[in-house]
């Protein structure tokens, strides 16, 4: 792979590890070995070449597991998994101090790029190997997590296992969700062996650090390298179901129909000059759409939209749904349907990122030359439920036109890796 | 069941079998023997009292054609199956001529009633049972058929079994016709035991009759009991394919969206008003919706719509197959969108129905008492491809309220039972 090789080639950028600080040596991590080892990764799970598929509890999420499980342990790191299968790789401290998290998650979306995800984990365990290499002492552990179903493609709510841990999600919620199939999240953590015994919710860790590709393109139009995320988007998850009644789709006359398709599309189609109504930052978007029966000849009687709304501010993301229920009055008076909506999934409102943890992480991308912005999270990510007990942080390294839950995802992997430096920094000093 | 037993008790209504013609006995079906034959059969595939859910070939379907064949052997017939699983049960004539066939299908909707299809085949029952009863005697062959698949709800197209027969479908491709769930439909056939050694295309019949609810109230509200179906409405069964692109649906901004589902759901918001642009006769529908991923977290790339037009003038059906093109490459544009139109069947256009079968149920219904009004059908039935290969002729009777494809489709039997009486004298007059 000429291209791969090319991509090895720019880890010489990494900078030396001169010591200038009398604790922490600067950090070069190995970017020949995290390159090869995303690579890996990738390729459990392959689709639609260079995307990825690895749905959360599939087999080749099973797989990665069980990699990454070797990974660590070859990396001399003691595994564990707890009720939920969250995955923790500890390299041990001097003291019996609480640990300091790095992760992610492995899941990915059904067409899911490498990075999302996986960048984070990953990075957290070249950090490690690095750390090993050096013989580094840190008072704290360190531990590399894998969050469970973090994408939420395949069970329902997204950033499953990070929730549970926080005490947020009761476990016997998350154990019963099932997937289209029908299948329960708990049957499928047992089927791949990874129902672990560490009891939930887990024990907060003294801090956690979440590396992550953007997943827009502010870093990239900006020429910066990384993104200190202070904020989140707040985010509104909605279920929504319409009923009409079935009918000939021929014979039936279009006044005497019921439909509750036309009147789920109506909704759907107001979605983008609902959110151009709240300024460039909002969004509105319909990920699902489930048609009952959806058979040839008969209109569909019942209709389930699931939708998702998030804005910076919480008083127009109010505005907003204040505004999607009269429109879903507005088509149930047309159509002639009822319709009720519950609320799937809401994060992200008030959640802020710990202050002294983003200032480590400035301070040493400064050291190391790397130019930072701040900014806020519209996607939802595991640190936003380990925000809720512990301080976090959020990385933000740039991807290539923003391009992400698609295959052609990228990274810039030069760029990438100064960032990846600045986090292994931040970790040491964190963990000292 | 009281309700039962109170329409039993109109079959008395039925017209005494006296001879008032030198060669045909006005008839008296048995209604009670009709009404049990057909609450029997909604008996296999109950669902959601009173529905029936008996989609072809699955296991209701299969119990259904069991009974229906052990029906027609207890009353004597010889019963052959095709190829496409179409069902020939035979009462013999004194001469070797092609049969006079009497029929409809016995498989329904995902959400049907109980008479779409059955009535027409154990009407035809009821009548073989009431001419062997009377030992008459007719030079033709009288057959009755059930033909395979009619409804489309598990494999399209609809009609398929009388489309195989009439040979307007190949064998082959009716064969690898797949459900959603990806069985084909020859697999399925053969699982159930209905792949007949019968040859298709088939042998023309001298007649063809098919009994059917209306599915509309237009017999109900103009006080007739029996329709003359001489016209069909043309009817335009397309797929329509957009194409976007995957993209997270939180971080992405709307502007640099491609998302189809907007644009598939534009385009079905718009379909009410097209076809009420187009008169009162004129139907625009949306059956299907198949959204991909249909994921959490992700903006769909993929709809795949199934859009059905029906219109009695074929210029306005072309008229309105334009103005969707129009809609479509709107949406398209403003959503950044791909989209490919595949027609995915097309009947009805320049069907007539036989005048002289009319004419001979015109006849009758006026010796019976039996008031009619001629009109043209809207859903599609088998006797559209029969139409093609022989006379052919529907007879509609009203449906309360014009409610079908629905578990609550009912039929008053005192009027049904009038019409069908004109029915068995137009089959015997027909095979004399």
């Amino acid at each position: 792979m000429p291209a791969a090789a090319a991509r090895r080639r720019l880890a010489v950028i990494a900078v030396p590890p001169v010591i200038q600080n009398a604790e922490i040596a600067l950090p070069s991590l190995d970017g020949d070995r995290l390159w090869r080892t995303l690579e890996n990764a990738a390729a459990i799970g392959a689709w639609r070449t260079p995307g990825v598929q690895r749905l959360a509890l599939t087999d080749p999420d099973w797989l990665m597991r069980d990699t990454f499980c070797m990974w660590c342990r070859d990396s001399g790191l003691s595994v564990t998994v707890d009720r939920v299968g969250n995955i923790f790789a500890r390299r041990q401290g001097t003291e019996d101090l609480r640990p300091v998290m790095v992760g992610s998650h492995l899941d990915t979306q059904v067409a899911g790029g490498r990075y999302d995800g996986a960048l984070g984990v990953l990075t957290g365990l070249e950090i490690v190997r690095w750390l090993q290499d050096q013989g580094a002492v840190t008072r704290h552990p360190v531990e590399i997590v894998s969050w469970s179903n973090e994408e939420g493609a395949r069970f329902r709510p997204p950033m499953l296992g990070s929730a549970v841990f926080a005490g947020a999600l009761p476990l016997d919620r998350a154990l019963a969700t099932t997937d289209d199939a029908g299948m329960s999240f708990g049957a499928e953590l047992e089927r791949i062996g990874y129902a672990g015994v560490v009891p939930v919710p887990g024990a907060a860790p003294s801090a956690y650090f979440e590396f992550h590709i953007e997943q827009d393109d502010i870093l990239e139009q900006r020429g910066a390298d990384l993104g200190v995320v202070t904020s989140a988007f707040p985010v509104r998850g909605m279920a929504i179901r319409f009923e009409g009644e079935t009918a000939h789709a021929g014979s039936t006359p279009m006044s005497r129909r019921r439909d509750a398709l036309v009147g789920a599309a109506e909704v759907v189609a107001a979605l983008p000059t609902l959110a151009e109504r709240h300024g460039d930052q909002a969004r509105a978007s319909t990920t699902r759409m489930d048609v009952w029966p959806g058979c040839t000849g008969i209109i569909p009687s019942e209709v389930v939209l699931t939708v998702d709304f998030r804005h910076p501010q919480d008083d127009a993301l109010a505005e907003m749904t204040g505004q999607l229920d009269r429109i879903i009055q507005r088509a149930c008076e047309r159509r002639g349907l009822g319709a009720t909506t519950e609320s799937v999934w809401e994060f992200g409102s008030g959640l802020a990122f710990d202050r002294e943890l983003a200032a480590v992480v400035r301070r040493w991308a400064q050291r190391l030359g790397v130019e930072t912005i701040d900014m806020a999270s519209v996607a939802g990510h595991d640190a936003y439920w380990l925000a809720t007990i512990a301080p976090a942080q959020i990385v933000f390294v740039p991807c290539v036109g923003g391009v992400t839950h698609n295959e052609h995802e990228d990274i810039d992997y030069a760029r990438v890796l100064r960032s990846a430096n600045v986090l292994a920094a931040a970790v040491l000093d964190a963990a000292r």
